[in-house]
């Protein structure tokens, strides 16, 4: 039996998750991992409300405290953002401390910083916890296709934005009903930018391309898109079509660039990830020697996400230093350009109904070497028409150059909506 | 670096697979991983021909010099059957050296006796590769969900039949034509029967639930049951009503009872293992913390299988006896009985068309306390009509008791066919 001693920084929602976690389950962790994990001491700013209601366990407001303690052999840094988390994670690594950590936006925009840090370390850094909740996605990649060139991640990876898009589609909301049927439901902050525009999802796209292709991302250079401008009538011409519109991640590695992006993505229906419904996540890596692989679950919420910090404890505690992977980069990616990234795309306009309009929109595509799949006109009694047209794969280049144009005539009621197909 | 030198017993797909693997990826291990795999003898009984393919590797028809090899640390057992691999694991374990096998057939068949093997040795027994392939799932449930008590699993677990019932959904094939097309295309054996018929799902299904449950479990009392009943009509049928038949492997813990059974059975087409398709597989583990989480990816093959193989010899390597999970077991898993096993169940009976016959065989349902959810008469010109009926939750007992009666009436065709519904 080895016994490890933990130190809990943050006691909101997956740090009360992992007490809860460790008072039901921890004798069924010993007999199987004969792992005995003990919370020495907990750090959270409301120390002296939670003193009352915790007996038998330390508790203080202070981190350096935690840091600090000899017999506390992980930190488990559960507060999210960059500061003092950043310290927090650096200190205890500096003094030999292992660290489990749960903070995407930390390991996503300051990873090297971080990383580097480890390297020097004896201590090990885990963070299954950070992308996905309780999806063992970052053991599945580290420890499961360790035989395997990963060159493809694709993930819905934001159960915020996943459970707003399933609303919109069964129930035929508008994005502004789902998103307040979401907050309701508890699936989405009272503030939900975050999450709607796309930001959650890329923290954890950085955060498992850094690990799979061994490069460092530039989290800065991540083209983020979300799904605000998605209305129902996208969705329903979308499924008429065969596809579903989910907000997807996904990380290419093309030669020794790097396509990554989180923007609202067509999946044909038959597609795994299509039928990834309401508030949970997945994930897929495409390995050379496994081919796809997928793992689902839910990507957020106090014990699942407490399930993947104990899950790192444990890890850790078996493995040791042995197993400090991913921190290895030492080059920063290379981002695929704009003239290279080839998709296919979904265009919906709306155009006056009158002749010729459809020449010229074909023929501004033409100049840009896009060529139509399929039109649809939707017959409607008003003044203007909504047009779907299907490219065959082009460059995003082409792409946008042509929206500039189609975009400036005088025959459109608004801006193209223009979302990226996947097969 | 830590160097493993293996054995490689058995150099058949999976065998060539592994040697291919790390031909390949070896860099890419040792960099991710810190371990430096070496093939250092490989035994198979076709030991002169593969001599003159491979060159630089010891080559043998002896198993035995693998396992009196001082200098292998880890003997990969890939030949499968029960005999001699079962001397070749055990022999080895007792030896000190770790095993890693593909053998789901020995696992199942014989677990007791092999996890007895292990516990005694200072040696450590890993089977990623023993179910579903190349998706990480015994990983999963060791370490990603250690946190959880797990009470269910539920999964597609063989890629034949799950081919052949894609293919009768898809394009309205027979199960005779299917199962053709299964074998043209390398999916299927020329002796199908061990796929077909659900064995090696329930070896499968044995495997991951002696693990999940901490239980040993009876092979041979798992109710096995294969996918030749089934007929494009049920499959018509069940897509009607909203379902997807899948021969579904379903281990359930129910108080200190386990239900476990491999049959085909309907789940709704918005369950995430509804659209699994083709040779795909998926299994799904319900943690206490995390909830369902599943895991998606070719079950079989060259490649997928070598990845888990490597996996487990990395995982060995970094992790030590620490792991030795899943052997604990000392009690025998009791089995729900039948009369405590409650499902709705799917009917399909070929009756004369003439009047009071329905009442007849509601009548007899009545009597075992199955109470109807629907019926649908499908009119056509024919002395016989199909009748298809959908139940409310009953018990399994109740349902083989009606089945019996109904089938003795003279007004039949022939037997009905019943499918268990899963929600």
């Amino acid at each position: 039996m080895i016994k490890v001693n933990i130190g809990l920084i943050g006691f909101g929602t997956v740090g009360s998750g992992v007490y809860s976690l460790l008072k039901k389950n921890s004798a069924l962790i010993k007999d199987r991992s004969g792992i005995d994990i003990r919370i020495r001491c907990i750090c959270d700013i409301r120390a002296d409300e939670l003193g009352k209601k915790i007996k038998n366990t330390a508790i203080t407001k202070d981190w350096k405290e935690i840091i600090s303690d000899p017999e506390i052999d992980t930190v488990v840094e559960l507060i999210g953002g960059l500061n003092p988390a950043k310290s927090i994670v650096t200190e205890a690594l500096r003094k030999g401390k292992n660290v489990v950590t749960a903070n995407k936006k930390l390991l996503a925009e300051e990873g090297d910083a971080i990383f580097d840090t480890q390297k020097n370390s004896i201590a090990n850094l885990f963070y299954e916890a950070s992308v996905c909740g309780g999806i063992p996605c970052i053991q599945a990649l580290r420890d499961g296709l360790v035989g395997n060139r990963v060159d493809l991640i694709m993930g819905i990876l934001n159960g915020t934005t996943n459970f707003i898009l399933t609303k919109m589609e069964d129930d035929g909301l508008s994005f502004a009903e789902a998103l307040k049927f979401a907050q309701q439901k508890g699936f989405a902050e009272a503030d939900p930018t975050f999450d709607i525009e796309g930001f959650d999802a890329a923290h954890k796209l950085a955060v498992v391309s850094r690990m799979a292709f061994n490069k460092k991302i530039n989290f800065k250079t991540i083209p983020i898109e979300g799904i605000t401008g998605i209305s129902r009538d996208d969705i329903i011409y979308a499924r008429e079509m065969g596809y579903a519109i989910k907000l997807l991640g996904v990380s290419r590695l093309t030669g020794d660039k790097v396509e990554i992006s989180v923007a609202p993505t067509m999946l044909p229906l038959k597609h795994p990830l299509a039928s990834v419904h309401n508030e949970f996540n997945a994930i897929m890596f495409s390995g050379d020697m496994t081919g796809p692989i997928i793992l689902y679950g839910k990507g957020a919420g106090s014990l699942p996400t407490a399930s993947a910090v104990v899950s790192d404890i444990v890890q850790i505690a078996q493995k040791g230093k042995s197993s400090g992977i991913a921190a290895k980069a030492t080059v920063t990616a290379k981002l695929l350009e704009s003239k290279d990234k080839m998709h296919r795309y979904y265009m919906r306009l709306s155009t006056l109904d009158s002749p010729g309009i459809l020449s010229k929109i074909s023929g501004v595509l033409a100049k840009s070497d896009i060529s139509i799949a399929s039109v649809m006109q939707k017959a409607e009694n008003s003044k203007y028409v909504p047009v779907i047209i299907m490219t065959h794969k082009c460059s995003e280049k082409g792409m946008l150059q042509s929206v500039n144009i189609i975009n400036s005539f005088d025959f459109m009621e608004r801006g193209i909506t223009f979302i990226r197909i996947e097969e």
